[in-house]
């Protein structure tokens, strides 16, 4: 059964519908709380920003908001000062029907880029959302997706003194995990009272350590955002630090991890989760530049891919990666499987390693054996799949363009 | 017909044969001067080098050498001591043959990675190769294949103080071109009197703009080498300096330039040849980065690979790429087809685009209105097809391991 996400939190409601952005499939969701929320984002460094990042960006700023209106199917990105007066009338129109300040709203989109968001599907659509709300997560799950298989939610308790509180989350991804241009949406809810400042503090640690890991990080797309509402609907006392902002942060951090895993999980024409961690680097920096360099070598990937035990690549990528390298100190574990010690290929391992790439999950293990350097990425594997998806999105994505 | 390429030049003689390292292709080639010869060489930055990169920097340094020694089918990377020994071996077996000394022979090797050479069939190949020296370059330019789709060789000539010189080159590429983890190998022969350091300053400068604009740079593969041999079999004054330098370094560009397109066109699985060029960046270095990131972004090349104009996803990309970009002053061309002004997509040049993408050879033409920046790199689109060689690289190389 699938997790009802951002509603498992109390006080929260969403509704997903399809407003006539895509040709059949959901392509509209609303998030809305029933009290003020204190609110935190993370969004895409990218220098192009779409028009609802923008405008989100500004919400964030001030810290307090009360629901969140999100499109798929068009990103409203590239769109100009049109753009903008759109992403501001999406804000508008929901503000209307929640009977909030559209400075209270969010705004996200993805989907196809520079191209004018269709506002009469909106104008009708949004309305008739908001009126849609409901304690279920489901549909507005459904209706961010664009090229992702299904819709991706999690959700964990936690006791902060005496009081049982409540985190819930969305997202969609797909997309190819690296380069990291695909679009990660992710919207967090949670019915902890937590001031703005302490919501960002502990955001940013769990996105560090989750999507940071995988995609979300300096190159992104131009309409990455990672949103958290804390509406206080728990009760209890305020979240202020010591502790109890230490354990809402492993439990935010939980979630996070989880939506991250399944956005690799659901990689377009992904059929393996690859962990590569790199260990005796001779800084966290080599580590993760090796651990990064893997993670986007297409030869490693597709190498992954045909379930070839090819550590020759990886000695390749590994040695390009602009960081400290000894070859002859260098260990590669897959699996199980010894398959490169101190630099030299260990013939008598290739079957078992062959194995363990036919599995659905594969860890991979460098050790460079100069220092305590660590770094640890999640990707998937690169297939003919992603490049039949990739070469025709817009027939893919069943946009009406 | 296919030119003669390194047997062009006078007193270059050349031979290539199936040694037994592949199953049936040709895997052995030797090119050997008359004469003792000025040698420079650009080798691969990666810090994992192959046992005869090793080597032949080392052959390099010295500044004097008269044979190449080159197979396919196995890079002898990754193999540690033996590796060494294997290489300087494969001098050694060259030198005798040829009754020259092995410090004047220069060795190269591409294939699989990681691999011991199969010195028996090296042993009894290499005198049977040297055996066949001849003027004609086919062979030889056929056996250092791996992926190819067909042998790459040029040449020119070129009149100084009113002698003829010659240079000629044949190179193996294929591989993606970007990351460039393919190996690249190229080497050069000419009859011209060149001192080695002259050599070095006209092959750098060469490089730099030729094979540089597509694969051999900072991130490379563990074997790349470029080689240049200078005989002086034409006779005329030796080439120092001043304009006869500047005349022979544009010709040996020539060569060069054309042997780096023959790889872009050879990509692997490639179906057209994309020229990115960058213009108005605010440094040649960010309009450096945003050309690379272009042409890197899997996203970008799956949608040149549909023939969909995603313009969006070249705005994406460019705002990805760590420079200076003001979204409203973007200007994208694909051909002559102005998709992006002032940063928004340009409707009515969407069919003219398309149009120009369904030709083999694409120009895509980035301005950013800031500077004076400018910047070009030659790509290749992404295929499924890539994914299929890569994915089963031993079964398409034809190694036997």
């Amino acid at each position: 059964m699938t997790d009802r996400g951002i509603t498992v939190p109390l006080g929260f409601r969403a509704a997903g519908i399809h407003s006539g952005i895509k040709r059949r499939r959901a392509d509209l969701a609303i998030v809305a709380s029933d009290f003020p929320c204190a609110v935190a984002g993370v969004f895409t460094t990218n220098r192009v920003k779409a028009a609802p990042v923008r405008y989100s960006l500004e919400v964030v700023g001030r810290g307090q908001a009360q629901a969140i209106v999100a499109n798929s199917g068009n990103a409203n990105a590239c769109t100009g000062a049109q753009g903008q007066r759109d992403a501001a009338e999406m804000a508008r129109l929901a503000a209307e029907a929640l009977a909030i300040r559209p400075q209270e709203v969010l705004v996200a989109s993805t989907g196809i880029i520079g191209q004018p968001l269709p506002m009469e599907a909106l104008r009708t659509g949004i309305p008739r959302a908001c009126a849609q709300l409901e304690r279920a997560g489901a549909p507005a799950a459904e209706a961010i997706l664009t090229t992702d298989s299904g819709p991706k939610t999690a959700s964990t308790t936690l006791e902060v003194g005496g009081s049982e509180l409540r985190i819930g989350g969305m997202a969609k991804g797909a997309g190819m995990i690296h380069p990291r241009l695909a679009t990660t949406l992710c919207f967090l809810t949670t019915d902890a009272t937590v001031s703005p400042d302490c919501l960002d503090a502990v955001l940013r640690g769990a996105v560090a350590r989750s999507f940071n890991r995988i995609t979300v990080d300096g190159d992104t797309s131009t309409n990455d955002c990672i949103l958290i509402l804390a509406n206080g609907a728990a009760g209890g006392d305020p979240i202020t630090g010591g502790a109890a902002l230490g354990r809402f942060e492993a439990s935010l951090h939980e979630v996070t991890s989880d939506l991250a895993e399944q956005i690799v999980r659901d990689g377009e024409g992904a059929t393996k989760v690859v962990e590569i961690r790199v260990t005796g680097a001779a800084s966290d920096a080599d580590a993760e530049r090796v651990a990064y360099r893997l993670a986007n070598s297409l030869l490693v990937k597709t190498a992954l891919h045909g379930a070839e035990p090819n550590w020759g690549r990886m000695m390749a990528a590994l040695g390009s990666a602009h960081a400290e390298v000894s070859e002859d100190l260098v260990q590669i574990h897959i699996g199980s499987a010894h398959v490169v010690r101190n630099g030299l290929g260990v013939a008598d391992s290739l079957s078992a390693a062959t194995a363990e790439l036919l599995g659905t999950e594969v860890d991979l293990h460098i050790e460079l054996g100069l220092g305590e350097g660590e770094a640890a990425v999640l990707t998937c594997d690169l297939s003919e799949e992603y490049v039949r998806i990739n070469g025709s999105y817009a027939a893919e994505s069943g946009v009406v363009s």
